[in-house]
């Protein structure tokens, strides 16, 4: 049987708000790098990825192209524009994906540190369960809270979800024709609200999300 | 009203083994220094803490009390043998604690980087309720497994509990007076155990626990 189509739909929206930056963290640099080139580097150096589609904020698609000029940025990728929202902007992004069969690999764009082995595992999963999405175990207690109490929860039945979620291109694209629900939280969410299984796999630890100067100095430190 | 008296049990039980070392992951060196030289002097510059009570695997006091001296480290405590267990190791510490109306702050050895803010402020909700807790919100989506599936949960209402806990003593002692019981996973569940509500209050996200070489990383840099 040959292989779906794989795609890699990487969704940068955010501001630099949470990082005190005027510049969307995005664009903020790791070993004078913009984040968001590692991340699509690491999808680039991945042989069975046939095709990168950048969801960008349409007021920063202009510095991005001037910012790939600067670094000298060679990775083939189709840049479309996001909406107000994440929902809004995978939304969009999946409009750039005809394929129903193909695989698509939708990734913060501020995740430059995820393994390939991790896409890799996701993308086979997808392939044979319709979605996969990576998950790692918190080290912490975990409580939940109800009203103004809160109570221990079984850690070992809590996980933490990374991306990249992989999808069939024709479910993902199902899910998001579902209006927006305010549990919708991640694109498993939405795939899962029209009563599919969500299939897990492990994630890598170091696969953080850079949201805060904090996660920008770990991620440096990570990627020496 | 006089303030209760206030003592930090530092409860160090950890191997190397997750970290690959040989060493006890709390003597590995973090700028020159064992971790948990770094995470007794951030109490002893609490000039509201009274006293701090370390836990040691028997194995381990020896090779502390080089360290001690091999370090010149001066920070007055009291070192007391822990057990096979952390439930044990937590026991064994309290019985170096005999006033029942001082608070007890429990802390992770390997969590060398709590803000003396979140210190403060879980003694003082701790002489108010009587116990308290530092938690931040996940940064991820969270799922709950169930079986073979699993299921988004409401984020807002996922907390990942760090340390210190801090109790009454009166209120701890009698929580570990319980057998042992799979789900006490923190000390704040052996007090839950017995009815108490749990107080929580706002945790600092750079207090991570040092259990992996990764973190040992991340620590380095946090602490620069």
């Amino acid at each position: 049987m040959m292989s779906a189509k794989r795609f890699a739909l990487i969704v940068a929206g955010g501001s630099g708000s949470r990082m005190g930056a005027e510049v969307p963290k995005q664009f903020l640099l790791i070993q004078g790098m913009p984040i968001l080139m590692h991340t699509l580097n690491v999808f680039a150096n991945i042989p069975s990825v046939n095709e990168i589609v950048l969801v960008l904020p349409e007021s920063q698609i202009v510095q991005w192209k001037s910012l790939c000029i600067k670094y000298h940025f060679a990775v083939k990728h189709t840049v479309t524009k996001g909406g107000e929202t994440r929902y809004q902007s995978v939304k969009n992004g999946l409009m750039q994906i005809s394929n129903p069969n193909a695989l698509v690999a939708i990734h913060d764009g501020v995740r430059p540190l995820v393994s390939d082995e991790v896409i890799e595992n996701c993308f086979l999963a997808a392939e044979k369960y319709g979605n996969a999405i990576p998950v790692i175990k918190p080290v912490e207690s975990v409580r939940i809270q109800e009203g103004d109490n809160s109570f221990i929860a079984d850690r070992d039945k809590v996980l933490l979800v990374q991306t990249p979620q992989v999808f069939k291109v024709s479910i993902i694209k199902k899910g998001y024709e579902t209006p927006y629900q305010p549990s919708f939280t991640d694109d498993a969410s939405v795939v899962e609200f029209m009563g599919e299984k969500i299939h897990v796999v492990d994630g890598n630890r170091e696969n953080i999300k850079i949201t805060t100067p904090l996660d920008l100095r770990i991620a440096e430190t990570l990627m020496k």
